[in-house]
């Protein structure tokens, strides 16, 4: 897995793991490509293709909860239902959401064009988009895009890397990984997000493809065990986009079929892999902070509580501070929708015990925060289960890109 | 009503409204003191009693909902079960939450302190405490404080000013506020609270006193049907504390049985006064942020969207730099629990359409944001069901506030 590093990166090489290129066309039967199509007005590149060239066109896909939902995911899920994808577009620099029937109709005329270029129906070819809400996408320019990206379609890690550079928005640098079996298969993914992160995943767009060979059920199964415990575990500001789509594609081109659990588990350790580099790269972040909740009722009342303390302004603002302010951990673990008995309360900052049996346990002033990693650990004493919420502190960086960024 | 200024103010003068004096000892029958009692290290006021004189001490009170209660919160509860009290002690400088058997004889030991010196039972003094959660109160020093502070009780508006100022913590005004009816009863309050502000109330504490006859049952009722549309509207940044307590003492000292309505509709206006002084004076405020929502299914529902909206970090930072970013409030309400049709979404910001049937209405930029005071209305088109939830901004100010004071 590729690891990257705490703080801003503009690195967009292809990252390496072993001398292999790491990408979405890592795996057999891939080409990809990002242009720049001049939707952005900074004329950095805002549109990438990504192409499955088979044999196989099996694809699953999770889309966003929230009830406002983007064309281009009204488009994405009713084209999913087959099963099959032969293309995705995506573009950055436009939500087209809240753009009513227009914004539709130029989701369904971008999937026209590349399927055109491509020879395959435009119900094989999903559209996703990433960035101001409420504004139109110029219909023309993402068009032409379209067949810049086309001519420009190759294979191997640059292409990759170059579709992932077209997504990103407030990202600073661009976000891939993969999984190798040595039964010959490949899984490979790239990912794009950096705030208005939240449960059922974010303003957040991926692309996963593998060459093993499976059917769309198979597929739509191990994506979602995937994302339920990787992007859905990420939560940096509780916010819901309008948009956030996981596409995984698969071409069979290994010739390879996979036993179900380690494909299961490959795909979920690309995904975490892609969530921890969004949590690296999330906005205004200095601290990379894990809630891991032990001793719950069930793994759901865990989640629940690690999602209410890493969700909590409060906490937010005092790891900022490098202030290990456990009273504050612990009054959001008692208005979590969890069972909670306070007097088997153990809270533990970075390996310090801070507060036990619900009491202060001393040792507030020794605990390290100045690094860039801090793991707190709640026990509530009650059960087995248990649960971990990646999330970022709430810094004044934060306030300050999202107050200026218009997204 | 008393109507606060947006910026922090720092004169803690008596309020006045039309030549009355408006404070906790506005009705007949209550005397108050705020002492230094050396709890905070500043040497500010930190010690606040409130005593009732009867002839009756009929009383209720609602309590934070949060799993980890303080002590003062475990104690006030059961004294509370009687539907009776004498006198309220509250202190700021720590407030007792996650400090065992120890902390609870603390809160023990004060009330039975003021009991002596008041002449009446433990079991009729209720204890608030604000302040650090998980240290320890200075036993002694609390004890002396009692003592000092009954010996400056008084009748009067310096009085109660004095008891609302030695309750603030980051508060930079004291808070309080008055009704007066004209059949010959008044209803006077005072309140603190300026961060970890969210539903079922805040680390807010406050104490509403009248001369009206009531019973207990008719005071906690009416107590309820206020806060449940007063304090538990106003959501600063979603947080629940270990401490909320909202007291109301009745003395029965007009002698006059109020009509339960209008006896209702005036607590109603003083906490609803006391939250919009607490909104205005939150922690990092620079705009006063009120959401409503109409045309939900239910009163319920329009208050779940409402909250939602304004509970997110994205649409606090967009108004903290005056933006208008209305895609952020489409998809704050798309992931609300509350019944949405995208297609019926309007939303208005200070008067200006921005959005008309969840597409672009226009005219974004010609919002005047400048001011303190922002509305923004939602209409959802799908029912009758309507509400509004106070909140503020995210602004450079909260994050250094929060991240800077140990709270």
């Amino acid at each position: 897995m590729h690891e990257p590093g705490a703080g801003p990166a503009r690195d967009r090489r292809p990252p390496v793991d072993g001398g292999r290129a790491v990408s979405v066309t890592s795996a057999q039967g891939f080409r990809a490509a990002g242009v720049a199509a001049g939707i952005k007005s900074s004329g950095n590149p805002d549109l990438a293709l990504v192409v499955n060239d088979g044999p196989r066109t099996a694809a699953a896909g999770v889309f966003t909860r929230n009830k406002v939902k983007a064309a281009p995911v009204l488009w994405s899920e009713q084209v999913l239902t087959s099963g099959a994808l032969r293309a995705v577009v995506l573009n950055s620099g436009g939500a087209n959401a809240c753009t009513g029937p227009e914004g539709f109709q130029v989701a369904h005329a971008t999937a026209e064009r590349a399927a055109e270029l491509l020879g395959c129906g435009a119900v094989e070819v999903a559209i996703c988009s990433t960035g101001l809400i409420g504004a139109q996408l110029p219909r023309d320019t993402v068009l032409a895009g379209v067949e810049k990206a086309h001519g420009a379609l190759a294979a191997g890690a640059d292409a990759g890397t170059a579709a992932a550079g077209a997504i990103m928005t407030t990202d600073t640098v661009a976000k891939q990984a993969d999984a190798v079996s040595e039964a010959g298969w490949r899984v490979g993914g790239m990912t794009k997000g950096a705030g208005m992160i939240a449960p059922s995943m974010a303003t957040m767009l991926s692309v996963l493809t593998t060459d093993a060979l499976l059917d769309a059920p198979e597929l739509d199964a191990a994506l979602r065990a995937a994302v339920r415990v990787s992007f859905d575990r990420l939560d940096v500001d509780g916010s819901m986009s309008t948009n956030d789509t996981v596409l995984l594609l698969a071409s069979g081109a290994s010739g390879v079929r996979p036993d179900p659990a380690e494909f299961t588990a490959a795909v979920t350790d690309v995904c975490r892999d892609l969530a921890r580099q969004m949590q690296a790269d999330a906005e205004g972040v200095t601290k990379r902070i894990t809630v891991r909740v032990t001793g719950a009722a069930t793994e759901d009342e865990a989640v629940v509580v690690a999602r209410t303390v890493a969700r909590d302004s409060l906490v937010k603002t005092a790891l900022f501070g490098s202030d290990a302010n456990w009273g504050r951990i612990a009054a959001a673990v008692g208005y979590s929708d969890a069972a909670v008995d306070p007097d088997r309360l153990d809270i533990t900052v970075n390996g310090v015990p801070l507060c036990v049996g619900g009491v202060a346990a001393g040792g507030r002033t020794s605990v390290d925060l100045s690094g860039a990693d801090i793991l707190v650990a709640v026990a509530l004493g009650l059960g087995e289960g248990e649960g971990e919420i990646l999330t970022t502190d709430l810094s004044h960086a934060y306030v300050e890109e999202n107050s200026a960024y218009p997204s």
